[in-house]
């Protein structure tokens, strides 16, 4: 049985809700018209928070890694999808090779990855696993708790081209989101398909590309639905090389928390929200809910440099960045829960299609908090009734159906952010002129 | 709940089943190349039948009317391949047209046009349904028993374009099989997406060109598993005009009745069946189950002749075709039982997808008989735990989801066999060369 889910199901989300679902036609045929311009990221995740009065995605996963939280009736839509994908880019595809994450210990990331060979299995694809962890040095399989077993083997380099012994393949899949650089033997890959493309890692990608690619997006969606897009979109701005460490860059930041706190007030005083405005302060290229803070007023800024520094600079695998670029973020409440844990809806994507959705739920933190974070309490759940169609004429706020299916058009607007971001920061751009 | 299934799961079958499986990324890319150089019909239903050593292909519908029978699990699948369907051919399109059946007083046919635009509307169109029978006159709205209605509308055609009052599409979807012929309102449309085209209409199709590509394109999926393309294809030959009333041309129908049969006897001996080989007399343009008749020996024809003659003249809206090409088919007898009434499966795809099926279930005929036929007994069924996908690893002819990916397969092969044959049969094929 999955537990009960709890909303704040009154005021203007369900005023969103039923104007989204009143627009259906139109909302469908805008994305068509828009994919038809605009190519889809090959997968993504989105999290979105729902405040109750609003509704906004806040980060947007290139990388997807928690496929295994799909459920088996969510599987054969991510397959047709898959299906659609690969016959787009690369239909004469055999062999697909997926690069991991390099920290590979992890059994919730292991099940991804089982889950990702199984779809791409079914989608007509023969699939392996190739590490480019240079402590990867034999084949590995690694047993998971369903029984289940994956096997991760040592990717090999050849002048021209990547691959596994006796295992050439046509397409290549990053489930690695590059966030410590792009290593030299992903380089130079010019005879395969390299999924996503490099500028997609977080070596290159910046959160504030994404959210003003998102702001562009929103407010052209807000006019085909006569909606202000503030209901839909989360402010932010950016400040460049914060050293939290040594305090450099800590007045623009604090201007800036100062700026947009007062801005979300306004807003506030504009709806009748009397909640208190809060900011996520992040490091512009973070990932894995690593460099997070929750602001509620400058000064708590002080905090989070000198001794308290560590926070922001944390890097994935351990690494530390004394000096980043940073984004400041409206700060979107969650009233979704679980049991009475926090919980915080996430979208997952293939190609243009959604394909399902589960909930990231932790016990240990706040409505106004980063919930991408270890904690005994976190529970990733997947989408009750996902897989059920909006239900048009049911009440507002009343069919779980209709509140996935905004959450899914919330979703693919950020992905569709996320696809002119990758537009606009394409290296190669100007050869396809 | 969903009556038991039993279905004989011994022998080749399961042998198949195992092949099938195994060969799983194989066969989704030899359909994924095929897809590159052949149109998929827009939509297609497949009637399949399992004898337990061999399973074939017996009818493939391209104005499929039993939609209704898909469960609320399948909708999503029918509604992510509608997207694709359309982005491909008319992306730009916000309105859908569709045209039913003449007779659209059933219930259960108009739960079917309830379904189509359900799924239409969801894939991001607004959807009516306009009749181009002279009887619909003005908008008339029915009733279903789950509560729903459906509206009708008479169709107004101007110089170039068909539509409704106040409703111009720019894509009119067919559910009428034009088995009495083209209607001119129809004919002379450009400016609009017309699917499926006409000639995929009875008044042009035949069953036996559909089979002859069918036997070409078994062939070589036969050669990619190493199996006889036998197990999956029913063999079948045909006579030009026959005329039951007067007898005239059953001459080359009794020896081709008795040549097919001793070539079935032949193919049973070799795999050591103990069944008696049957044959299926159809007209080899007949639609909705009508003028088909099971022949066990040459001398049971004579029954059909003469004063027994309205069998196989029989057409749709009650009409009669006194001279008829014929086709001869092996009978593949079906083994599948639900509550021991006799049942057969019904694929369902849209696009190059497979959305679902169901079992359609005939407690007062037998294993050899035609089963699309009226009846207290019949009565369509869902397959159960089709949303799950196919399972390696189970035991062959244990697992539903393995046998219905099975019957996927043999489902898209039909299709693929219906887009050959009508490139074949397109009157403007030259325009294209």
């Amino acid at each position: 049985m999955v537990p009960h889910l709890i909303t704040a199901l009154t005021g203007p989300i369900n005023e969103l809700e039923q104007r989204v679902l009143d627009s259906m036609p139109a909302i469908e045929r805008w994305f068509r018209l828009e994919w038809m311009e605009h190519t889809p990221p090959f997968y993504t995740s989105v999290d979105i928070r729902n405040a109750g009065f609003k509704l906004a995605p806040v980060d947007t996963n290139l990388y997807p890694g928690g496929w295994a939280n799909l459920t088996p009736e969510m599987l054969p839509l991510a397959v047709q999808s898959a299906m659609a994908a690969i016959e787009k880019i690369c239909p004469e595809a055999k062999n697909l090779l997926v690069i991991p994450e390099n920290n590979t210990r992890d059994t919730y990331y292991l099940a991804n990855l089982a889950q990702l060979k199984r779809i791409f299995h079914m989608a007509g694809l023969n699939v392996r696993i190739g590490s480019i962890d240079p402590d990867v040095k034999e084949p590995t399989s690694v047993s998971l708790p369903d029984g289940d077993s994956v096997l991760i083997e040592p990717i090999v380099r050849s002048r021209r081209r990547l691959g596994l012994k006796d295992f050439d393949p046509c397409t290549i899949l990053l489930n690695n989101d590059l966030s410590t650089g792009v290593p030299g033997i992903l380089e130079d890959i010019h005879e395969q398909y390299l999924l996503p493309p490099l500028h997609a890692g977080w070596s290159v990608r910046r959160k504030s590309n994404h959210f003003q690619s998102y702001e562009e997006i929103s407010k052209r969606f807000g006019k085909l639905l006569g909606i202000d897009p503030w209901l839909i979109t989360p402010m932010f701005n950016k400040c460049g090389a914060v050293n939290f460490a040594e305090g450099d860059g800590m007045d623009c930041l604090t201007t800036n928390v100062d700026a947009l706190l007062g801005k979300i007030r306004k807003k506030y005083k504009e709806y009748g929200i009397g909640e208190k405005p809060f900011v996520v302060v992040k490091a512009d290229n973070g990932t894995s809910g690593l460099a997070i803070a929750t602001v509620r007023e400058a000064k708590e800024l002080e905090a989070l440099t000198g001794q308290g520094s560590a926070q922001m600079s944390a890097m994935k695998e351990g690494g530390r960045a004394p000096v980043r670029d940073v984004i400041v973020q409206e700060g979107v409440l969650t009233n979704e829960r679980i049991d009475q844990a926090v919980a915080e809806p996430v979208v997952y994507m293939m190609d243009r299609y959604v394909v399902g959705g589960f909930y990231r739920v932790h016990a240990g933190r706040g409505s106004d908090e980063n919930l991408n974070a270890p904690g005994a309490g976190y529970v990733p759940l997947a989408f009750a009734d996902s897989t059920r169609l909006p239900q048009p004429g049911a009440k507002p706020g009343a069919s779980a159906p209709n509140r996935f299916y905004m959450y899914g058009v919330i979703g693919r607007l950020a992905m569709l952010a996320a696809s002119y971001e990758l537009e606009a920061t394409d290296p190669d751009a100007e050869v396809y002129d």
